[in-house]
């Protein structure tokens, strides 16, 4: 079982097996051979998903062995970075700096140069003006007069700056971000970035597949949580 | 104080004392001394709600500490190997994980031997086919359009094998459960699983002991929070 | 940029800047530079909030660099240390006592004598009677009969004891127990504890500026579900 030996720095599959069993075998069967293999959702969309829950739990003992398995699964080096960063603003600027330790490492494990990493300052994808109009309205009438600063910020640091940097498609920064939201509870904000998300070209089926995934990473109740609100958008989706 | 010595690795009862007298007060004379010893609950089941809380916030720091005192508590090893494989499911495997790292080392301490541990595989209890299938067909119902890989594991993984594993009562596994939730803030899954620990030997007088117990380890507005829907399955189950 | 240097144990501005630029570049142009200088809280307020924020979330890596932060901007290291008291209570033991190691290591650098640090009994505050047993009286009508042990817990440690402590005034308890609430996804508790730090003392201007603040250090979803509870209770106060 060499992938349960790099679960954490410090624990072997010897230490998985010796306290439990049968939590050596469901994490060899049923996760690693099984849940990573199933058709709904690809190895990449898996990597993607669990090292969004992972920062955004702040699960650092698990970080090494899932950046790296990430990456192996098709995850660029220049996405992970750029995930860490949409997390910062997503989970929180230190859930960031503690996948910055992990990151770290494996990184210089791969040779990888700064180069290789998206800048400080990047090109901009084109912003739909229209629909980013239309949110940033509903959002003033909304909460403008309860937080004006973070109004103000959303617009200007979220949805007119990282939304819009390429280093991650539309389509990945919205799995990403609903992966962050299920891991911790936050179905209040899945309607928002669930309908993103499917605009940005996830499908149903995908969508379907987080949940089933994202339980062995956070946990049945955090998942049965969102199912309603899930449940909520594909059937308004259908209306139109 | 003695037992604030063992608080968390690299923390002595002095360093308490030194950065908050009054934490260190609190801790022995309100939480040790007092809360430990009401009769509403055992020694045993705080034991078993204070880990599974540790378990599933992934407060490492406090499990060597809590894991002795469950153990000391008259919660057995085979059992607390039990409950760390239930919350990989309900609190994730990355928090299952962190938990493996303080047991081994805790039962490596107490010479405990692989044979004294649930195996992989185990003679599983038998099944209420009825409760079962309501419940099944039930989540079917609700959710098996919205995410049929999620709602096909809870029956199989869940339902039809975790539950049914002889290595931890029903209703143990109700009452660890109920602890995870509380301290994750899932309110919204307490409900079934109070009913069900109703249903599985628990009294109403525990239960009620439950949140009062919580409050020190997760803080009083994840156990205020727990309140109104604790108070709402109480009120339905006298209409009947 | 010394100050990323510190951003946590083992980690330096060099890490940031290598793993992603941009966040490098937001940490130090976005937060330190803009965000800790808006008129809107002060920088005390700022670094109390953010304490408590930390502490809410057992961020520790992040503790060392924000403590020190905080006594900086005017937090006094009693009011810091009464703070990890009071979160004991509201975030839970272990969150306090993974503080307790950063303080300690903080306070000896500066030579901190015991001293200077709150008693562990005070003389206490006056209470206001009459609103207590209006709050008592509500609290035991609504869950008195679910669970009588957590409701007399919460008068005679919290609002008859903690909460009169006078090592943190009235209104700095409010702001440290609302950031916990905001970091933690506690919306439920958010109203009582709103109105209790508006009427002590905080105003609406700076009430609003918290979550702005906030989102930096718990990411924006805890921030925007918050945005609800609060507009509630401005909209509320304004009928009287």
């Amino acid at each position: 079982m060499p992938e349960t030996h790099l679960l954490a720095p410090g624990l072997t599959a010897e230490d998985v097996q010796f306290v439990s069993p049968a939590l050596a075998r469901s994490t060899k069967e049923v996760v690693m051979d099984r849940l990573w293999n199933r058709p709904e959702l690809s190895r990449r969309d898996r990597g993607l998903i669990t090292v969004a829950a992972l920062i955004g739990r702040s699960q650092t003992l698990a970080m090494p062995h899932y950046f790296e398995k990430a990456l192996d699964s098709g995850v660029k080096v220049s996405e992970l970075s750029e995930i860490i960063l949409h997390l910062a603003f997503y989970s929180g600027f230190p859930n960031a700096m503690a996948a910055v330790g992990a990151a770290r490492d494996v990184f210089h494990k791969r040779g990888i140069n700064a180069n290789e990493l998206p800048p400080a300052h990047d090109k901009l994808l084109q912003l739909n003006e229209e629909a980013e109009t239309q949110r940033a309205t509903q959002v003033a009438n909304n909460f403008g007069a309860v937080s004006p600063g973070l109004v103000q910020n959303t617009t200007d640091l979220l949805f007119r700056d990282l939304w819009l940097r390429p280093a991650l498609t539309p389509r990945d920064r919205s799995v990403v971000t609903i992966a962050a939201l299920i891991a911790s509870g936050q179905v209040q904000q899945i309607t928002y970035h669930l309908n993103r998300a499917l605009d940005n070209g996830l499908s149903q089926e995908q969508a379907s597949e987080i949940p089933t995934h994202l339980a062995f990473y956070v946990g049945w109740p955090n998942c049965f949580s969102a199912l309603p609100v899930i449940k909520d958008v594909f059937e308004k989706r259908k209306e139109y």
